[in-house]
């Protein structure tokens, strides 16, 4: 896939031989020799790998493997056909990703852009390696930046009375553009269980707060009035429970009894933006696995 | 006041001229004016000095003073009276300590250690500047560590069904050792409206989770299951409501998906012990000034 | 002063009636008693109080005091003109700065950008509290983006030959424009001495490095072949020394075996901006003071 | 092998049946295929699995990996030598390590106990899983603190005219008791070549900066002097290069201008004795190969 991002453009070409596997399965002897031997049949090197398994009763196996193989556009669709067989023996939830392929993101909006210039400018710098098709908002604020990288920007009002032609129209989009990745980059709209039913642990939301503490609005004020001295930000999975979702990363920074509650939220910003920033490229790297409520980060 | 802790003898020596004092007060003009003038008259210099006033409707002025005079023994007294018409003046509530004066600390601790070694340890290198007359438990386990520190250890065994005498019994003790800190490092027991009401934010107490998540009992077991990626530790002073006292310090410190409970635990251990310590180091130096339901710490 | 940024002007707006004063002179009894009594005599009232003095041989005073008064603006040469007399008896080097007079900063930069866009986005938030008269730059590379903020970009070509004309056409700007404060965004052009000792203490430059760790050319490859777990960013004032002037922040970031070069240079990015960003506030809040080769950041 | 501390006992028993496996050669395809094949056909089941390939000209492929198996001790030998074989074939450097032997670590200190008393507490805590047969130290200092947790403590008095025949003495003990680990805990002696050299990638040091910056002596006070706003530990592999060994684990914690020498030696023993602790914990554990001069932590 092309990319007019140049700093993208040269990270695909010197990756378009590489694809990684994403595996969990109930744990059993022989996931990884069968897994190693197939890729070797394949003649794929295996570049990176990290395993991990539940300590626990039900013993859970996961697994990411970053491989490459000369050639790895023509393999593609074999290497996918084959690996079939062998997930099946194992009851594998799996997932093959090419780097040659570019996923696809579109992001969500209002009107605070702190974290939007963030991700822009790290998928500029080449940092997020990412196709960004679209951005939607429900103000006009983020037009003008958005449009200034290039980028399609769809306006679309939205309010509790709508929502439900407002999530017709977005899903369109989604759906138009082939997105594979969906950032609620301080979006101040909640989702309807419709919308995210249709897009199971692709969309990433970035909480003002270091949850599960001030689960809800206005986590500042209330960090504030309770006097902490630390706050943070949670990037996770949208689920339909509110601020439950499972947590992909989160991060805190210092603060004192100086700080008024917009010093918070401003202090809140420079953390909201670095933790989104993290768990977005962890997902773009295929380096997150969704089990139960949690995340396996490799 | 002499102590055994040679580390700590030789801080005195260099410190005995030097004396704090805490202020606050509603914000008017001319406070700092006031109180620098009394010191210069009274041939005191200011060696530190921090000021904040709160920026809302109210208006009040916090200030903590570390200031040095030649033979301050002997002044002591004079300053305390002569201060009293000024503090009278502007409606203070102010303190103020003389390092020459060591502040005397009692330590409760049930079967966890950590804290207790960490405070020990740091009380020997003379990083906490205080006597330790006495540590009270509810089991045997400390006995050993303490009395070979040289300080004597008290067993009062403790359950909710003799709280009120086991509370008498503490209460003695403390009265009797002329205590001004009480640290709750890691004590597993809940003590009642009337001895917290007896010792007003003068208990240090440290609780094993990032408040105001995870109050309550099991905060490890809980955060495991939420999938957080931080777990923190909070030393807060005690009042009637159970967690839910003004903060001093928190802390966190990374965990993953291959964390157990357990782990979590012994990973807390670690932010529990530097956090009390920060928090107990803070109190000994009175830089925490309780106001409302937060602390300013100067 | 007026500013085209929304969030400066109604900052400006809430704090007009406010002043700064840095005092730094030998100790002696009743320095602060004198500025404060010299306050309340203006119908000050000081709103935020930090003063530290130095514990060893000489004892050197330093202080940072905000004061507020009604229609400051009206009393500003007053002030400074009373002043005078006590800032001579004490012998203090001293600076009175009044929020109603936005500092005037101008950024040279190179190619890399994004130090420049940190500074651009904290400003245009309302985060940096300042006037950007203009942008300088040794190639063209920031123009489209220094321009959509409506901020100047001159282009000023420059290389060792050709130095001392440069430097002219450059101090030229600054004069003309009345620059207070001068940033160094990963500018890589060495600046003459001629050109630093006419601006002594105002010039903020970013280190890629944690000094005195990896002075000089290429810190990055350096602490890749050194096998550093953390690397880190240093923003100091500009002296005649190359990487040796006072430190006013820095900070690290965690690095492992998986990360090449590349990876050094993006990961130093993040904290690169940071620490910038952090040193020029407090720059601009008038917070540092630069003692021998060190700041007080008070 | 038995261990007196009971937390230690417990990990054993829960642990028995689990060994590690670390590998290190030229990468070439079907490394993992083939490790993997061979557990699978010794049953042993792979339970946590890290692997890296340097992405740069050479291609060194680096594995651990943590496997199981029923009734592991009496496979042990069989496991080690049919493994031989593949080791060869891949030119191999490798190393399998089994739960059930406790690795024995022997300590080095001279008059500062911190860094002892660290390790100390986190081995009787169970969270460093090892024997401590034996304490070496130039001085008396450690005697009563390492006795009290019933370990022997050898007294070799050192200096530099003496080296000799105190290396002798010291390796006959390390002979004697068998020893895997040396950690260097604060020990002020610089050790022989022909000492390092019998030990490599054995011996563990804590340097009480943030390496590069600071070799050599009074880092401390070079830190203080050149106004840095943070100080660093690290803990590196004793090489004959004073200093330069390869880094295993670094940290930093902020200091400011109030913070004289002093202040920062005692800051400065907080992450020293935590940054030596997780150095030795991931030795401990096996997570550390050599490779040139890094370390690859897995």
């Amino acid at each position: 896939m092309d990319s007019n991002n140049q700093q993208i453009k040269q990270y695909l070409n010197t990756n378009e031989d590489k694809a990684r596997l994403l595996v969990s399965c109930p744990d059993q002897p022989g996931i990884i020799a069968s897994i190693s031997a197939f890729l070797y049949e394949h003649k794929a090197n295996i570049v990176e790998s990290n395993q991990f398994t539940t300590d626990h009763e039900e013993g859970v196996f996961f697994l990411r493997i970053v491989f490459a193989a000369q050639d790895m556009k023509s393999k593609e669709e074999r290497l996918k056909k084959d690996f079939e067989a062998l997930a099946e023996e194992f009851q594998m939830t799996w997932r093959m990703t090419f780097l040659h392929e570019l996923k696809r993101t579109a992001i969500f909006v209002s009107k605070e852009l702190h974290c939007l210039r963030e991700l822009l400018y790290e998928w500029e710098s080449g940092d997020l390696v990412t196709e960004i098709p679209l951005v939607i908002s429900n103000h006009e604020t983020a037009r003008d930046i958005v449009e200034s990288f290039g980028i399609p920007f769809h306006y679309i009002p939205a309010n509790k009375d709508i929502r439900e032609e407002v999530e017709a129209e977005q899903l369109k989009l989604l759906e138009q553009y082939n997105i594979d990745v969906i950032i609620l980059a301080r979006y101040m709209q909640i989702l309807t269980p419709n919308f995210v039913e249709q897009h199971p642990s692709k969309i990433i939301n970035i909480h003002h707060s270091f949850l599960p503490a001030f689960i809800g609005a206005n986590p500042h004020k209330r960090a504030y009035k309770r006097g902490v001295k630390l706050i943070g930000a949670t990037s996770h999975y949208v689920t339909d429970d509110l601020d439950e979702g499972p947590i992909i990363e989160q991060d805190v920074i210092r603060v004192d009894h100086r700080n008024s509650v917009n010093d918070l939220k401003k202090k809140g910003r420079l953390i909201e933006r670095s933790v989104l920033n993290r768990a977005v490229k962890w997902a773009l790297e295929d380096r997150v696995i969704v089990h139960k409520n949690k995340t396996i980060v490799l």
